[in-house]
């Protein structure tokens, strides 16, 4: 019985899965091809300032490794990831935030990213409801997408998602689960407060709501104090994440997986198994080597240091430059400001405006759920010096103002 | 609405995907485990031997790069993959393949076994029928179950798949894919002849059957002849995959996949941002930097050489220990032998008996989409010296006849 099929050499969509063609083309994709013009200065992307990678430590480390593993950094290696690496993560959760877990509840992954898959492939059916924050990370909506969820967005509060909300979503609907970045969340930049995350635990404990806890940015505080995990330790069916992408390299696409959920880990192992067999396992024995033998904390501080002198000259530049309708939110780490034009304003049609001052940014859109004209806009501080940056807020005013007209 | 959910802390099975629930815990991962004991001597793991990792050379590449690019060899980086990386495998296909690719044509993953799962993502659909041979690669079993296609296993003959079967499958069912490994093929070590291949090809254009060839193993041919690919560049819906896990490293998971197929591309470049943004960059510039300035020509000839050895080796210990009745595949290439017990007895049997003689391989079972009782296995003959082989087919050989009693 043949295929259907269409003739044309490039354009077999036949073949296509349902999943696929469900699944937009990514925008920040198509956005960040066309910030490569080097006239342009891009607060588009999310790439942390080199600053963070310890080039000559790395170097060290490279050469080290070799010599004193020799064949087993090239060999094929455990799913689980290199247990060495995973006990340093573990122990550091003890010593930062007491938590209990130890190398046997960490799963080394392909970057977070590669998590976000592993979750969507172990939990989510075709129409099962995944509440997310609105506004909410784009590449947990894309990852999660392609299993196929009825996405129920809830509104992100400066203090936290609106649980008033939440409470009422989980009241109506079954949902799955929740997902969400506490610290200095991606594309806002705004922290769950204590109170909030105590309440938000136990409204998810009583709903049974599996909680992905996604920390990328938690080292990344201005200030020293850290809140503690929403779920990690409380509930049953609770994940964390993190990575060390935005405190060392993100090159090397090392993130992982953290649950004292036995069965969780038993199936990440096996869907990770499927997806590529294991990480990188030089990368693993490399990032190691460098913890054991480096002053993390120290190098931490330096990054922090200087994203808080980079977030102070946005947020003085967009005073300055921003017309007084905009509203943007106040960083208190991470790597991102999130601005609101006023009402009816297009940050779609905005972008277009601003490619012309050479200024670029991501419109709102792909951090929501559904379709539709949004007046927000992403910005990123990590990866462009104070002058550039106040140059390219004063490009974005003027885009804004004429926008206005 | 509170979902229904166990209390038990570990065991909430409740959340887990059905795609999961269809899925067997890995086999193969049980019994890697079971081969840690150091008297073993194990047959069963798939790994290269360590002559087949240029230690030395990549560990000038890596101080290399790091000294040439600097911060790029640490940041994020592009979904496709590094381009002049690209460049120089499309240049491989046009010099070995005469093959009219290029870098566009090429897209690198995270080892062939992300290839495996972005292309089980982007094309099957729940229930959709995939043909594989039987025996066939169980990484591609694991990786495409996930999407659960309802799988059509065709028996694997001495010059490669059996057509007249397949032909009546595809006549009788709308087949989406075929998946192959036509050079030394992982259980068998078998080969598509020449004559095959062009008749294969003309079979799945007339059914508009997408080819996946997955082809880890041709570089590892013991005698230098080379036969030109299934349906790279001449079927619309074709695929080959490439790795450089046998030739130079498995830990660093680099592969790729390769097609002219556009949409085939476009959807697999959104599938593998959402599955883990791109590929370890480090590695990508490591390896394109190993090989500018190495001969790989020059070293995948010491493999094969060693490899000969080996495989001649177990050859020759299968002649001298093993019953008469006992069949195994004569390898040209590649890493494995397959064994054929007399009719009734048990590979899994057998597997318990080898263990308390110190030797293991892996049971075929795996290896078919269907379960029960099979007498194949999978012998490697890649990781282990001529005296050990010997030694390890002497306690096998010990163990049949123990289970043939």
């Amino acid at each position: 019985m043949k295929r259907e099929a269409t003739t044309n050499y490039s354009e077999d969509y036949s073949i296509i899965s349902d999943r696929m063609r469900n699944t937009k083309p990514s925008f920040i994709r198509e956005i960040l091809k066309v910030t490569e013009n080097p006239e342009t200065i891009s607060f588009a992307g999310g790439l942390p300032n080199p600053i963070s990678f310890p080039k000559e430590e790395l170097k060290e480390s490279m050469n080290r490794i070799v010599e004193q593993y020799g064949d087993k950094v090239f060999q094929y290696s455990t799913t689980e990831g290199f247990r060495p690496l995973r006990e340093w993560i573990a122990n550091r959760y003890k010593e930062q935030y007491h938590l209990s877990v130890d190398a046997d509840d960490i799963i080394i992954t392909t970057g977070s990213q590669q998590g976000l898959d592993l979750m969507g492939k172990i939990l989510i059916n075709k129409g099962d409801k995944v509440c997310i924050e609105k506004p909410g990370y784009l590449g947990a909506i894309q990852a999660f997408s392609l299993y196929e969820p009825e996405f129920l967005a809830i509104p992100l509060l400066e203090d936290g998602i609106d649980l008033e909300l939440l409470e009422e979503t989980l009241e109506n609907n079954e949902v799955k689960l929740l997902y969400t970045v506490p610290n200095f969340q991606n594309p806002t930049g705004l922290t769950y407060s204590k109170e909030k995350r105590e309440k938000l635990c136990a409204l998810l404990e009583r709903y049974h709501t599996v909680l992905i806890e996604d920390d990328p940015y938690s080292d990344l505080a201005f200030e020293q104090e850290s809140l503690p995990y929403i779920g990690a330790e409380k509930l049953v069916n609770s994940v964390l994440f993190g990575s060390i992408s935005k405190i060392i390299t993100p090159g090397l696409r090392l993130g992982w997986i953290c649950t004292k959920n036995a069965e969780i880990l038993k199936q990440v192992i096996v869907a990770k198994q499927a997806s590529d067999l294991h990480s990188n396992i030089f990368s693993q024995y490399l990032i190691y080597d460098y913890l054991i033998h480096n002053d993390l904390g120290k190098h931490i501080d330096a990054i922090r240091k200087l994203y808080k002198q980079q977030s102070d000259a946005m947020l003085l530049a967009t005073e300055k430059y921003f017309p007084k309708e905009v509203k943007v939110t106040i960083p208190k780490g991470g790597m991102f400001m999130w601005a609101e034009l006023p009402k009816g304003m297009s940050s779609a049609v905005l972008f277009e405006m601003a490619l012309k001052e050479n200024v670029a940014f991501v419109p709102g859109n792909p951090f929501y759920t559904e379709e539709g004209e949004v007046n927000t806009l992403r910005l990123n501080y990590t990866n462009s010096d104070a002058t550039m940056i106040e140059e390219g807020i004063k490009r974005l005013g003027r885009a804004i103002s004429r926008c206005a007209i």
